[in-house]
């Protein structure tokens, strides 16, 4: 088994069903072949089948989602593909680092996800909420539309190039000890969940409109990749906290 | 003027028009606008240009040769693209060895050019005898065929690349905006206070010792290099808490 096996690339609302198979075909090349498509307009569909050259068996197996979620329920790392620096302060990789990234989380035998959002306006602000950092492929600013399968092309390269130089070889290092199972996206968002809740008990909005603030939480946490273990325990502090507020008569 | 400006892509008998499109859209994502074609089957074409969406200028720049010779006559080095390995012993360089090449013989003032042969067979022996070396994506071995223009993207992805980390063509970075000030150690320490209060208030321990919690939680909290807003924040929820805790009787 491949470190790139634990790699899925994440096609959100792919417009074009030539593009999902240009991507498969791009991802094929570059020894990737876990294919998730989230609410594709067209697929399976012939184009698709064209474009994707010798790679439909990508396509075969790919997995279709009604909505994102369940497409990235069981990854551990997220990362989004962006095509211009957005305004959410989620840390930007370059694709290179965000390669050693993935593959770094994979290595620990966590599945690891690369999304795309849709071909005319990308990932919106939503879905990169769920990620835990973004990629950004530094193009000319003068004319930075890459079509979707080039971005496919040059990400699943360098994952490629951060497979091979790294031996692609699962190296189980002695020294960092039993690794924690990092929380996965489901549990994340179960988290995130509770703590609006607990929010809500203690009345930290006070009546204001809580968003910006609970985005910025969500940021806070995806960034510092948190384990279940870590998770759990959060779990717990929010629930005395609740306790308190039922105490004092609220919540 | 940008050292990208000094390598010319030559794409050699390319066969369909579209890919001539996408390569020129290609190009022009990562900097490069200067596009030599060697007898194009079909050439221009609606195609290619529909396939170069913004990069039509490069498309209506693009120079028409009837051979190789007269497209290359005034290049200092020349690397040709090759899908495979060859028998010809020419350098084979990976596409950063390349990139590196090319950018370090443009610096010194002379042409580069990076070459591509026809779709179904790629660079001929003859032509490759024109190169200087050859550079290979190290692909899929199981499905190396790289669409042509998907194989521009990453050579002119790493061109841009080096360009970039070489100084030499520097992104404006006109969104970033100011990026918050990070928290300092003083701050953090101030913070993790509170949170030990806080957990104190709400009765998180139990009676039980808290050292390895607080150990965990500080680690968790560090690792997210929160910045002063977002330790701002916190110290607002665990407020509102200790304020729920003193409600209930606590604290």
């Amino acid at each position: 088994m491949s470190l790139l096996d634990r790699v899925r690339v994440v096609l959100i609302e792919t417009t074009q069903p030539g593009n999902i198979g240009s991507s498969a075909r791009a991802m094929k090349t570059m020894g990737l072949d876990r294919l998730h498509l989230v609410a594709p307009r067209l697929f399976p569909h012939d184009e698709a089948t064209a474009l994707a050259a010798g790679a439909t068996d990508v396509l075969d197996r790919a997995v279709l989602h009604g909505a994102l979620d369940p497409a990235i329920a069981d990854c551990q790392l997220l990362v989004g593909a962006s095509a211009r620096r957005r305004g959410v302060a989620l840390p930007e990789l370059s694709p290179r680092e965000a390669a050693a990234a993935l593959l770094d989380a994979a290595r620990g035998g966590v599945e690891v996800g690369l999304l795309f959002g849709t071909e005319r306006t990308g990932l919106s602000n939503e879905e990169l909420q769920r990620c835990h950092a973004c990629v950004r492929i530094p193009a000319n600013p003068a004319y930075s539309s890459l079509n979707l399968s080039q971005a496919v092309q040059v990400l699943s390269y360098e994952l490629r190039i951060a497979a091979l130089d790294s031996g692609e070889v699962v190296d189980p290092d002695p020294e960092a000890g039993p690794r924690e199972r990092p929380a996965t996206s489901a549990e994340m968002e179960g988290f995130f969940r509770h703590l609006d809740e607990a929010l809500h008990a203690i009345d930290f909005h006070k009546g204001k409109d809580g968003t910006t603030i609970t985005r910025r939480l969500r940021r806070l946490f995806l960034r510092a990749q948190m384990s279940e273990r870590e998770v759990a325990i959060l779990h717990g502090v929010l629930a005395d906290t609740e306790r308190m507020a039922r105490l004092a008569g609220r919540g």
